[in-house]
């Protein structure tokens, strides 16, 4: 089989206007990037108001595992399984960051015949979004360290006296605002600023990556524009000397800061292989950060499609779990069903059994073991009243036996149904019988629930997401977690959801416990206010904010062909 | 009058894919990002193989001052003003950097009638290119540190067995690679990053603004994207224990970075308030960098019209220096005649006499005592053997006697001509007649001379640009730069031009030095090799490759308003 670079570039996309005006774009609407990409104005929602939601399909997966799932691939198959049995659809995903393409990963345009083209455009800048949010972030970060500076070199009076502008007092050991950059950078993760003394005040700082910035999380949950402003107005980028917060209007770069995204708000629309449309929007990590492409690019899909099929970050308890919990809070549109990829290896890999067996080989006693995984994500989704749909993304090594055993074991689950999904390899025929189990689905009477009531105390609500989320025993809070909960609480932000960051690849903070975790304790190590995204974010466990390039990275891959085309991008 | 948004945002651009046809691209070489931005591929370069090049101007200017002299005003208003006498015209500007658009200068699409239009997608992104000079220089600071990294942790013979790559023993002590950021950052000048006890090994770096960047001086030097290709696998990241020199190609990372870049590499075409066309492409500053929009962009634009007028930063002494002994040396294409800006408030600036008096009002012992200024720029271009007009920029509050002296004053010396220009309150027909002196000049023999011989030894060129350059006495070199010199020469690199990172508000390295430096000797602190861009900075005085944000910066002033437009972009 070709790679997917390959089938990307023999592929004969259709002019991305084509695609827009057959999804009910008008031309106005629309600001092409050449002919493969477009920006659609959110203001298409103003002329759409009246007409009705089309239905909504959550892809999530089971515990992920170093060999990938193919949630990406299923969810462009199933927008084309779609598409092949007569539905209008539309995928919605998150854009690629360039830390994984170069890093560990490589693309995030899904795979053979299911990837959104030209995958060299999604994967490497696209349409500029991340670029401006890694932009507008630093441009906060600078702004605070130069009033620090000024504020710092003048008296109070002289400041106001040069600036127009009143004194913050900022304490320099409460800047809570990091910088971001997109790529994996283990060396910025813990810096020193501002030495070399006309540079100072000398303070500790650090690099997220882009995908964790409070600001890709406003891109992807803001309503509008005016919401955006709103919200990035009220980040708060350190405390005063009284420990009041100080805000980015405050500080008067929130203006600049919308300035700088007033194009990154516009969804971006590609086409899949078969020139379905997919709108690619905002990029959180769900491990990091919350994990789900925007609610703006939502909206518009499922006011031009039938059905829309977006893709939530990891296993279910954590982009899916963020989207019920946070998403659907802001946007009030909650799935209509879910879709749960497994593959035997991801089964094999979770049943926490060593084994020196090739993980290509049939293996009935390890697929049995990790079989608990996925009845526990099953469970996970079904708990949220969302009817659940088992798609077996298939590989050609598959054993026929182990198919077999597999689908039969899912009938016993709480799953509404459970289909072997080729859309790799076959693109949108590969997906037709998931696509028509998946619209079955959706006909189920909807009886969407929280895992948790918002209103309550953040200690609570971690305690709920760590029991009834993870199955923890208890939830441990380091002193400095301990005080940043109170401080938070003083300052009135106790009603936000919770965000978790931790390992995605177990379902508790240890990536070396698999399967279904049994007796733990949800360590949380550290909380970061997030008050103009709207939520809390929880560090558990040994987590990261900024991922590390491995000892052979991606990039060692690409590289340029003699005709000037990009190569080893897969 | 109007602000230059509020001019922007009320006038009628034509659509970008009409600009190009008329200047004849073709629709397969254009890629358009929406209605009024396209990138132009530069293999219509192939297609015009044969095409005689139209003439090329630069546009100079007196030593700058706070008050603004209108360089790039006068380069949009020249090209507007040779279209209105009958010439095919296009400008090639640089791209502005985000930094001093928030910083203290606002936009730098030019101004009034004499402007880039629409000017806030130029100040903001434009398409990508700095964004993707940003990226890939950063991608090959996380690499070099992750190799660094890796190969700390790791035996030689693990660190190979584990990677499939050979250890290339980095010198902790010898990373020469800073990182960039496109904002005005003073606390990133000089941090410590790697620390955490997990990060490391911890050591210095730091930040430059992404238009020092060598990669930018690529995107601008280079001829084509396998010449772009072969400058990044050139570029030198570190030097080895043995103080051999690391390059991107040794690390593997230079396919990837031209990767990111490979978009980077079309110029974009706008248009002007009347509807001419503008190449931007590349942004480096002319005080800590070379300072000219790209090659490429120079080289389409003088196959596809008659007249080419392009701008180099700052003075005569800074980038059309740079232009003449840096960018020419590469492109082959000397320029036909060169305009020099000047303004009355610019004279008096650069008189070195202190006043109490409004410099808008009329001053003539202030005007005289500054015309020595212009008069050294005016001799320093013909000393290059290029025809010099004088332009003379108008502001309202001019008095007539004070124009007409300076008209006068102008014939005496070295100069073609000069014309007074009023293209910003008038547009293309307040600049005709500087367009019917301009198209003149253009018409004189031309003879054509480097400052200096390349193939001379790094101190003796060091020498020449002081002291002829400049006019300075002598040089003197740090134990640092000494040093550096030494180790470059002992490289191979000496045969490479100088690129003098200085003040630009002086022909000195002085800032409070005005009008011409007398008795003074050139004090270089540090040597940079650029071998993938082809040249060896040299930071003279106290200059600084990363700017600040002052205390009452632009950014206070932009926001969005409620129809979604962004203001106070001026």
């Amino acid at each position: 089989m070709l790679s997917d670079i390959e089938i990307s570039n023999q592929a004969s996309p259709q002019l991305i206007s084509d695609i827009a005006n057959k999804l009910g774009i008008l031309s106005h609407e629309l600001t092409s990037f050449g002919d493969a990409k477009a920006k659609v104005d959110p203001a298409l929602l103003k002329r759409l108001v009246a007409k009705q939601q089309g239905k909504l399909i959550i892809v999530t997966a089971v515990t992920p595992t170093p060999h990938g799932e193919g949630k990406t691939v299923t969810t462009i198959g199933l927008t084309q399984g779609l598409a092949h049995i007569g539905k209008k659809s539309c995928a919605c995903i998150r854009q690629p960051s360039m830390g994984p393409v170069f890093g560990v990963k490589g693309g995030a345009a899904g795979g053979g015949y299911a990837q959104v083209i030209p995958m060299q455009e999604m994967n490497l800048h696209l349409t500029g979004d991340i670029h401006a949010v890694s932009s507008a972030h630093n441009l906060a970060a600078a702004a605070l360290d130069a009033r620090l500076f000024h504020e710092t070199r003048l008296s109070a009076a002289e400041f106001t006296r040069q600036s127009e502008q009143t004194a913050l007092n900022i304490d320099p050991q409460q800047l809570l605002w990091r910088r971001v950059i997109d790529h994996n950078e283990r060396s910025l993760r813990h810096i020193t600023v501002g030495l070399g003394a006309i540079n100072g005040p000398v303070h500790d700082s650090g690099f997220d990556i882009t995908a964790a910035s409070e600001l890709m999380a406003i891109l992807a949950l803001s309503h509008d524009l005016t919401d955006m402003r709103k919200r990035i107005g009220r980040l708060v980028l350190a405390l005063d000397t009284s420990a009041n917060p100080i805000t980015a209007e405050d500080l008067g770069v929130a203006g600049a800061m919308t300035a700088i995204m007033v194009e990154a708000i516009k969804p971006t629309l590609m086409q899949t292989i078969n020139g379905q449309p997919c709108l690619i929007h905002a990029g959180p990590f769900a491990n990091i950060a919350h994990g789900n492409s925007s609610i703006i690019a939502d909206k518009i899909a499922l006011k031009l499609a039938d059905f829309v099929v977006t893709e939530a970050g990891f296993g279910s308890d954590m982009g899916f779990e963020k989207f019920c919990n946070i998403k659907v809070r802001e946007s009030d549109k909650a799935p209509d069903a879910a879709v749960l990829v497994v593959t035997l290896k991801a089964l094999k890999a979770n049943s926490g059994i060593a084994s020196d067996l090739d993980i290509n080989k049939p293996d009935m006693d390890r697929l049995q073991a990790g079989f608990s995984n996925l009845n526990w994500h099953i469970n996970n989704v079904a708990k949220y009243g969302v009817p659940v749909v088992v798609a077996i993304n298939h590989f050609p090594t598959d054993s026929q036996a182990e198919l077999d055993w597999l689908q039969h074991a899912v009938t016993k689950t709480a799953a509404f149904g459970c289909e072997i999904s080729q859309s790799f390899a076959q693109g949108a025929s590969g997906a037709e019988q998931l696509a028509k189990t998946v619209a079955a689905a959706t006909e189920q009477t909807s009886n969407f629930k929280f895992l948790y009531d918002v209103n309550t105390t953040i200690i609570s609500k971690l305690l709920t997401i760590a029991e009834s989320g993870y199955g923890a025993n208890n939830v441990t809070l380091t002193a400095q977690a301990t005080q940043q909960m109170q401080r938070f609480e003083a300052l009135g932000f106790s009603h936000l959801p919770l965000c978790i960051a931790k390992t995605p690849m177990s379902i508790s903070h240890d990536p070396s416990i698999k399967g279904i975790p049994g007796d733990f304790e949800l360590p949380v190590t550290e909380l970061r206010l997030n008050a103009g995204a709207g939520f809390i974010t929880a560090l558990a466990g040994k987590v990261m904010t900024m991922p590390g390039l491995n000892i052979k990275p991606n990039y060692l891959n690409i590289d340029i062909d003699d005709a000037g085309h990009i190569i080893g991008l897969d």
